[in-house]
């Protein structure tokens, strides 16, 4: 349920709203919006209540959501939530821009990978320190070390360093070095993750679960959102099909729906989505036109040397290449790169 | 396998190389590319046999297909095939643009609708006389007369006729009527009509079954290829997912990858992808990004009056404004629509 | 809808029920059980005309159907139907038995198995002599040939045919060598062939498509019963999911779901469902504990041999032991093998 | 790689080969079979170092596994392993039965539930304490006062308790009270959780992710081996697909694919995969009948009234016919439960 407050409510009015509403038992999220406030109840108290609340002074409008997740639905908030991170941001006219290598290898390729990724327009550097892998086998990441590279090399480029948490164990950890949280498509219905990254005051970028329906991912985001995190961007990243040419399918739609449904941005990551690095430049551009919010490209300088991932990993070139064309198409559709 | 013949071969050793193939119980599809001519062979005869042909006057290679679909396969043909119904044609770099009603309705309809997608620059009209129902109860088409109200309305606006042929039975009947013969997603698995789309002078549109790999896609294009029938063009139109938001999940990937396996065309039908009037356009857009070589749309005069599948048409005004951005996105990507 | 008449009620009430019923346009189908006659009308004709018929002589009640395939649904006809061919019976407590191989390749091997498969207890023999290959280059059956060879061998074992029917123009020919007709995984939404084996007066075997859900199988069935043919048995064979193990996902749930919906029996197939041998007789003994009606079960002399499929045949000696262990899980869950 | 060592080898001699193999850097997780020790090595050192191995005293054997799952495959360990939890176990001939309801609500549910679950012949109570709920307005369990409930209702009855884990943080609180650690479907991708549960001396019971593959589901059950941890048990619940008539859809295929491929055993949970209580005992047989090592169900007092899954439960009556269904199956197949 929404409570919208009128133009003209006064602070007192709005506490006073907050207040009997925290009476209920219900939970309260105020978002002052550019013309108005809002309140986001998380439970709907049912017809009386909501009748009760309407007639408060200083109330506009009640308003029931039609979808499970009050917090990140466009009713509680009409415009598209920015989402910043150092200089960077997310969910503006301006396309973000989310580069690096699938894992942080050495302090050189970072390095390197980061001068290029800045040279391009990207603000952000990706990169993995704590690897979720399918084998125990494979390569886990470095760790502390990636996490002290890979912020050493943003800093150099005045890049926002983005990486993923996989467990609340090193929540505390990564939040020393990261400007933004990563949570990984295998850890979407990792509710207590979810629930500790709520907590952070760091932004959060939600991958979409390998086989998990819209709706689902927004009510995971809405888990963050609920425990005080409003700074959450989604990035689709393929859902798992049939087909075996391509590791998985990228659901481009999901694009246009989170917009409809949702006021969080939305990125796309093509490389993992794909798995093949000729179809990596395609989909970036098809996401754009799409209307995404930014994408999240692999590269690395060698990719056929790569630890992690080299399949999908774009040569440098092919990088610089992709973010032209890209910018060719945000251009045809009102936005830029 | 693919035998290469030198470009200075003469007719005599192209005929001599056919004649042997032929001699060894092998099928044989010659084919005239604008610089050498190449004779696709439906199975591969073993080493000693390809060795064999390998050393014939005129024969310049004799490849093996990775694939195993020769003549769909772009080893075979390295330029993409020009598939054309009268003056339209899919696979140049301008786009093809075929549109019109789910099912023809009435004539007043249809006419309304042909002057409109020609307006917007379209080749192609389309719409089912013969509509394939998940309930017997559901409307089924006009069937012949709707087949009639079609050819009349896009004579009148010079726009080559797409339309569903069902089953063999119908063949000759929809071939009357119809510049191209669109072979439907629940039939893309029907080996018998794939063969006699595939004796017919007509081209064919092919989409892909609702839960086809992209392999077995270009496998049932080559049963049509193997009949002597070279002019198909393939259409994506989404894949059954476990998302319950959109109708089927698009799978916009396979736009380069059949680019890159294969020399058909591939267009891509983003209403009956999505089900959803309001997401048509962005995937419309994104279909462009990815380098389709055409767009298939719904359009209606009423919706909400369709007989069928109302909820995925688009207003005319959308479609108009559709084409509008494509053209944009298009040219960002070096083609026109 | 389905109309109810009353055990009492006279043939002449029931014939001016359904004249009623033909008046106002609705397609009739009457079906006598043992207690009651019931009519079974394919489209609802709305609340006024619903009670019109409530109120006539003999009738005890109008039913509406809470499914789209109200001939196919359990309220139209609460016994299971019993589908007979020659002396072999699908939906009794007694399991049928349909095995043979997947194509039919030769008179000897034919013959030999049809005296395994009698022997076993077998009533139909099941074998392709039209087979819907994914390549056109793959082997395709015998066709008539192979026709005649099942017909010899059946007959020689007192079995009846089952055999694939693959498009409308093949129908009468099929119809002249087999007891049963089976419509494939592939063709289930070919409609066409629907409608006609819904006039053909042999039983149907309808396997369930590759990505179809149980309600679209359902319907698929709906269009046979409108035809007038009543004798329609369903094959649950697999659907389609990301695992890549076993070819297919057999879908045992669907076996009690369609049992609750519908008064159709259901088989299962677990070979094409497992595509591998060694998974075939936990899955034949999973779908007897689940209370399918019968299974289909493919068996070869040499299975490494055969010309199609031969990964997922069994061996004389596996099948026979299958069939043991089959009887006696029968046997635990109240039925018979 | 495994290393076999003779029957006759001496422990010096099977001392001597781990220390070399550690000498390596490589991992050895020793097994004492019945009749013969085995050394499981996680990674392959090459092809010499496999012939230096091979060449040492009381070695029989050096195994490369075809799967990437050293430990949990057939070849480590040929007899199923047996789990063991207080005084219940899964993996012999007896079927295991884990029952109780979806979420702790109360000591009186809870204690009325342990008697009717033991007096069935259960020897593990299952409950939620901690939920995974898609929604985070949904009830999400007692925590610890479930524990403990849940705790002594089981020693009352003299059941073992197997309880979700869902977060490394909760681990140590959750040990104190369960006899059994279960991973949930969303956590099966949860390498921190997987590796913690790993170091734990409580058995695992790993339930299949919703579109995990039966590899990656062995690969996750690899990293709690890979700990030490080498009690694990595996549980199939059902993956997702585009059918929307059962919750998710259960794949027995992988009871036999399992048992095949690994040594761990695996039981099945109806429950969860189909979501529906009349489908539950129909699979609950038929998953006996494929082969599955137990059987975990939800039964309620009062299903309608259950604040999490109440749907899926059944009925005490239901259930006792189950147990009493499931058992003629399991004697049918050479079993007992």
């Amino acid at each position: 349920m929404i409570v919208v407050m009128a133009p003209e409510a006064s602070e007192e009015q709005i506490q006073e709203v907050q207040s009997r509403l925290t009476h209920m038992g219900l939970d309260v999220h105020r978002s002052a919006g550019r013309e108005r406030t809002v309140l986001g109840v998380s439970l709907d108290p049912g017809e009386a209540d909501r009748d009760h609340i309407r007639r408060l002074p200083g109330v506009r409008d009640v308003v029931r959501t039609a979808v499970p997740f009050p917090l990140a639905s466009r009713d509680f908030r009409p415009e598209t939530t920015l989402v910043r991170a150092r200089d960077a941001v997310i969910g503006g006219t301006r396309l973000a821009l989310l580069a690096g290598p699938c894992a942080v290898e050495s302090e050189a390729q970072t390095t390197r990978l980061a001068e290029l990724v800045a040279a391009a327009g990207a603000g952000f550097l990706r990169g993995g320190a704590f690897k979720p892998r399918t084998s125990p086998y494979s390569f886990q990441g470095l760790g502390e070390e990636g996490l002290r590279i890979l912020r050493r090399a943003a800093d150099r480029c005045a890049l926002a360093v983005v990486t993923e948490v996989m467990d609340t164990s090193h929540l505390a950890l990564v939040e020393r070095y990261a400007d933004m949280l990563q949570v990984g498509s295998r850890n979407m219905h990792n509710y207590a993750l979810l629930r500790e990254v709520g907590k952070s005051r760091k932004p959060v970028l939600l991958k979409r679960g390998m086989a998990a329906t819209i709706e689902e991912w927004l009510l995971a985001a809405e888990y963050v959102l609920a425990q005080g995190n409003h700074q959450v961007a989604l990035c689709e990243r393929g859902v798992r099909t049939f087909e075996t040419y391509t590791r998985n399918t990228l659901d481009l739609s999901s694009v246009p729906v989170v917009q409809s449904l949702s006021h969080l941005p939305v990125i796309v990551d093509p490389s993992h989505a794909t798995g093949r690095r000729d179809l990596v430049a395609a989909m970036a551009r098809a996401a754009v036109a799409a209307g995404a919010d930014g994408l999240m490209i692999e590269v690395h300088p060698q990719p056929e040397a790569a630890l992690s991932d080299g399949m999908q990993s774009l040569y440098p070139a092919q990088f610089e290449s992709l973010v032209r064309d890209c910018r060719a198409v945000a251009r045809a559709v009102g936005r830029d790169l």
